[in-house]
């Protein structure tokens, strides 16, 4: 079964919101084996709402349209159904009194501009809104079974688990979506490595995403049951890490600091920062991780030299002879926060954010991470390119990374 | 002028990934008075995109199209182009060129599987990657102008405001959004404040969304110029600052760190933090905005209590009295930290961001924020509701507030 999910609403086309639905009802629909094959947003124009609704049944059989229910002028999807179907609008007798106790139970006046929403395509069920006056319609319109439901996000998702997931047919198939997150590769080497894994029209099907500095592997894969799916997946996702090995950060939720953190864990060892260009990102990385407080001790954000130089020894000749921005100054701020937070590990980042303060020898997007251990110093110099978030974003993994890189040995 | 904006992404169709996208480049086209009349989105299959490419040009007279222009076997966009244009891909000298200097830059090794992100269709013109290595693409089929854009959201921006916006033809009508940031009211509180202004049909329109913890009321004016579309958005967000007052933050691009880095830049003031269970998201934030070292000298992660004890000079006494959550503690934080940096002002945070480390007496979502200065010694008391990411957020944002709010008078 494939669907196409259809958004309706003037403030989605013209970007004033965002849309979520779109996304949360394909990931609901894959769950049940169901294939989403396009996203669709459309104004509330009437015409428009009709076209796309009968170019999108002719295309696949399952349809799911959300917006446009609403009590006003320019809630139009009822109509243009009407429209498709070929039909008038009637009222529903149980919708009216539904919608009438709605508003006596809260105390309020109903208003004449409510009454059109208790009216459906003649031929059209109508799906109960617990949570909200509008609700939602049934219908089978060609080859495709058409549900609309509201747009409101709370409202849809309620009645999308009441009215529309029980009524779904049964797939003989499952998907399943198994996602590896890597670091350090780049998405054209971790595309090269794995490029035979990712013909088209395979299954599973394997594709890269770059997604918050991480080269991201979805491996999405089908079969008969959820299990033989599952196991397809990861025997793909086995020959993946094969190929990539430590470049596999981690799969699922994972995040580079969620990973670093159970490493530490797992070792009893604990991990202090010292940070300038990116201001506390490490931290607040690291510490986004429920119970990082086993390992995480704390940091130091040394944005200035002066801080640099009192609260984590860097000397003042290092600063002056080599700049913040080098191998030395990158190396005593993480050996310094070491020692003055005496942890197993501490991990540091100098460099360039940009916009300003680049120079010809450098240039925005340089930066240093540095590493301090028991028996290890390491000081990785970085050029990242794009603009300051990324730099800042990069630096911060990059640092976790090396991290990691020693943890896994 | 109207325009349809297709989005290429198997991440978005199956929902791993909401497109964010679409709803920015249809601000920026209202703003030049183009209105989007579709959003579509398709999954990496070349016949697909070129059906939804091919059925676009017959609505609309400009078609942008972001992703599937990276090296990997399913960036398929530019294939699906030169189908639906019928002609081949071509290498272009200069755009490999760029490529190539793009990865000696940096040191890379460029692999094989680069070579096609410089291959166009024949006769479509390449649009330079600044921050990436995938160029994208511009040509004309039938009455419709094309433009291929990279799906890296950062990317994507940047390309649009060089090779995009500038190309595009000057309209009649202009649509202007203007946006006012507030925090502190709740949303409902903004509503009622405004309720007058929020009137469907009404031009300007108004209307309120929660977006990172703060509460934005988007004015959206139409006139025949952008001028006037402007005074009619500005007479509007005048009432709307008279009523809400210094719950407005900021306008367009502000951040609550923007404004207050303004604030104390004018003050010629310095900054510092403590942070306790936010782990350097106060710094973070600051430092995302460029020339923060102006005003911002540094800060303590302290999130173990003997960090606290150690830089901070929070008392243990006090420690084990009141505990780490606590308005005592709150306010050593903030003034050892003010000591230790010699700043004009210091903030501090600590708190309970849960999920586990809650109790009766102080339940996940109690946070303490400090305020330190020459005469001032604040420290405000925060019960957030909320999952650990919020309660984060909104803990490090009302930092910052007590601070704009005491900056402000």
């Amino acid at each position: 079964m494939k669907a196409v999910i259809l958004s309706i609403g003037q403030e989605l086309t013209s970007g004033q919101t965002v849309d979520t639905n779109s996304a949360w009802l394909s990931q609901k629909l894959g769950e049940r084996g169901i294939e989403t094959i396009e996203h669709r947003t459309v104004a509330d124009q009437r015409r428009q709402i009709a076209d796309a609704i009968a170019e999108s049944v002719k295309k696949v059989d399952l349809l799911i349209v959300t917006g446009g229910l609403g009590p006003t002028e320019d809630d139009l999807t009822r109509f243009a159904l009407a429209d498709v179907l070929g039909v008038e609008l009637v009222v529903d007798a149980a919708a009216m009194e539904h919608m009438e106790a709605f508003f006596r139970g809260r105390g309020w006046r109903m208003s004449e501009s409510n009454r059109v929403q208790a009216m459906a395509p003649k031929g059209a069920n109508m799906l109960p809104n617990l949570l909200g006056t509008a609700p939602g319609l049934a219908c089978r319109i060609g080859a495709a079974d058409v549900y609309v439901m509201p747009g409101v996000p709370y409202e849809m998702k309620d009645m999308y688990a009441r009215c529309v997931a029980p009524h779904l047919p049964a797939q003989r198939g499952a998907i399943i979506h198994h996602i590896l997150h890597t670091f350090g590769a780049g998405e054209s080497n971790v595309g090269a490595a794995i490029a035979d894994l990712m013909k088209r029209d395979s299954n599973p099907l394997v594709g890269t995403t770059v997604a918050g500095g991480m080269v991201s592997i979805r491996i999405i894969s089908k079969a008969s049951t959820a299990d033989e799916a599952r196991e397809l997946a990861n025997a793909t996702a086995r020959q993946v890490k094969e190929r990539l090995g430590a470049f596999v950060v981690g799969e699922g939720d994972d995040t580079m600091a969620s990973v670093v953190g159970g490493l530490l864990r797992r070792a009893g060892a604990t991990l202090s920062t010292a940070e300038s260009c990116t201001g506390g990102m490490v931290g607040e990385m690291i510490t986004a991780v429920p119970g990082s407080s086993e390992y995480y001790t704390g940091g130091v954000v040394a944005y200035a030299n002066q801080v640099k130089m009192q609260l984590l020894g860097v000397s003042e000749q290092m600063l002056v002879e080599h700049g913040a921005v080098s191998e030395p100054v990158a190396m005593q701020m993480a050996v310094g926060a070491r020692e003055r937070f005496n942890t197993t590990w501490a991990v540091s980042i100098t460099g360039v954010a940009g916009p300003g303060g680049g120079t010809e020898a450098k240039p925005v997007g340089l930066v240093y991470v540095g590493l301090a251990g028991k028996d290890c110093r390491l000081v990785e110099r970085l050029m990242i390119p794009g603009l300051r978030d990324i730099v800042r974003l990069r630096a911060s993994l990059n640092a976790l990374n090396i991290l990691r890189m020693r943890l896994i040995g």
